[in-house]
């Protein structure tokens, strides 16, 4: 991703790694402070994704790869028994540092089992290097290709509502949703993209409008609950989004506040897109209804975190103490409502069970 | 309404006058600090109004009238003629506080005409207290007249979701929505509010949570985007909301986030209430098409005004500086999604344009 700084214009990576170090774009403190951490060992790796300095599936699970590979490189043993012995270990505290990031565990097995096909020490860290390097190199085509096969969907000039960060923060090289939209910029399919806060992480204030700044993509910002308003003005020519979970009858699960700009753009007849790579699709569950919806602490309701008037980040709260809140993470949108999924491998518009998975087991 | 503070139980009203000095609840800082204005002088009470101590349509318009009383009773002279320049003076600076609140020129022009019909400056000024005091009474009785009726359309403890800020503070003696609410509450067809937090001021956050604190009607606070994720849960049983500007085809103007909660009712078919004084139809506009939307500051949307850390209040940034941003305040919802207008004078549920103006006409 294009990172313009101090009248530089840097290519970045969110998460990259060169010579063993990893380097990741502090996300914590964006859009105010622009930081990178060098992390030149695989528990301060490990310690950096705990810390959220990288988020979104996509970085956290190369970040997990990289680890793993600093890992492999750093045991200091001649012996291959051992070897094994310290880095399952080290998998494993690798693991812990996001529990439930499904990437993150996926990045780890690929790397713990391309380690086992090795016979040597240097053919394991070979084996490991190589997998940490497909995982990052698979994210980035991914990305380019929903953004190749999303933003031809798009008619010239389009104004396009998104939600939540859905860029090259969080899968490499420029995301998913928002991959598409810089495309589409690119080649004249997008006139201005209408960004909603995505309260309570405000993830579009803090980092979609951040982004699009990077590529000088025009963009307004307006609080979630202000998307109606649009839509009845007749302002909104499409919404794309990104996904956290698409289940077997095409219900997807996402950030909150998804499902209202899918319900709104039905009514408007507004075609509503889902960008998501292929390995979000999960078959074991047949419904929206059956996806846990995790539900977050209530201080995240009462506060909001931004840059105090003395510069520092902090939190201001803006409910009474102890107001009891609801804080659900995710919501879930009928696929009746969803007009495409746009995927690395092309754009299924037939959002009916077999379609989908006669379309993920023939391109996945 | 109720103020329970340091152990104590007040009855208070937002806004009330005693031997012409008007006591303003301080809306500015709760629901973090409560403090009452005490102001003795018209131009006290006019600075007040300008600096939104108090703020609401009924809340500004009772301060309006009390501006007028206090300064027909301040006026030093003993010439009628010379009193009814003055006092014309002082209406015009009264006004000038809200150049935009309709309620606020209703009440000077009210107090004016009131003056015109004395002979003598003591005349007068009965006269302007009376009508002053009338304007009260008449927003407490609404305000009394809507619970009652509101509250009986309810099913045993339902849950009912808000938006925004409709107590006591804005209409007295307990609002409009708010006043169905608490009236529900007491007779055991209300059991939870959900109440949406309202970006970009908070409304929902701030003051309607700190209401609802005051008379322990059971609550919980969610983010402005959440609301569908409710729905779809089947958690809510009706949905209450104020109104700013209702016009003849019975299209609402109000909060913006207003119209999204509406469709989703809608779509989920949960009953949608507006509660609203007669006052607040507007029989010159026909369409909601063609209610002006005023659009405020982008920085409203790029900030967040809270607790800061260190006890004072004030805003955070939470977006990069100079992002666009649009801050439409109000948003107009179709006729077609109102179940019923909750009024002082009873319940409308035919919602076409002859049995709004009919109604009105018949009751107002």
């Amino acid at each position: 991703m294009r990172v313009r700084i101090e009248g530089q214009t840097l290519d970045l990576l969110a998460v990259q790694m060169e010579d063993y170090i990893v380097t990741m774009i502090d996300q914590r403190w964006l859009p105010f402070k622009f930081e990178l951490r060098r992390l030149t060992s695989w528990q301060d790796t490990v310690k950096a994704i705990k810390d959220l300095v990288t988020r979104g599936a996509g970085s956290v699970g190369v970040a997990g790869a990289f680890a793993m590979a600093q890992a492999a490189h750093e045991i200091q043993t001649t012996l291959v028994l051992e070897f094994n012995h310290l880095f399952q270990e080290a998998a494993k505290v690798i693991l812990s540092a996001r529990p439930t990031a499904v990437t993150l565990s996926a990045a780890v097995y690929a790397c713990l089992s391309a380690a086992e096909k090795g016979t040597t020490i240097a053919e394991k860290q070979a084996n490991v290097d190589r997998v940490a390097n497909q995982i990052l190199a698979s994210d980035i085509s991914a990305s380019q290709a929903m953004g190749k096969h999303g933003s031809a969907l798009l008619k010239p000039q389009s104004r396009v509502l998104t939600h939540c960060n859905t860029g090259g923060l969080g899968i490499q090289d420029h995301g998913s949703a928002l991959s598409v939209i810089r495309q589409a910029y690119e080649i004249g399919n997008l006139a201005l993209v209408y960004v909603s806060e995505t309260r309570p992480w405000l993830q579009g204030s803090r980092l979609t409008t951040w982004e699009l700044q990077q590529y000088e993509i025009p963009h307004q910002l307006l609080v979630d609950s202000a998307c109606g308003h649009l839509f009845r003005k007749g302002v909104v020519d499409a919404v794309i989004v990104g996904a956290d979970r698409i289940v077997a009858n095409g219900d997807v699960a996402n950030k909150i506040g998804t499902y209202e700009k899918a319900l709104l753009a039905h009514v408007h007849n507004v075609p509503f897109y889902v960008a998501a790579p292929l390995s979000t699709f999960d078959f074991d569950i047949s419904t929206g209804d059956q996806i846990p919806i995790e539900e977050r602490p209530a201080k995240e309701v009462r506060t909001v975190v931004g840059r105090l008037p003395n510069g520092g980040i902090g939190p201001v709260q803006v409910a009474p103490d102890r107001t009891e809140a609801l804080n659900p993470v995710f919501d879930v949108t009928p696929a009746r409502y969803v007009t495409g999924f746009i995927t690395e491998k092309g754009v299924l518009t037939k959002i009916k069970p077999k379609q989908i998975s006669k379309f993920v087991r023939k391109m996945g």
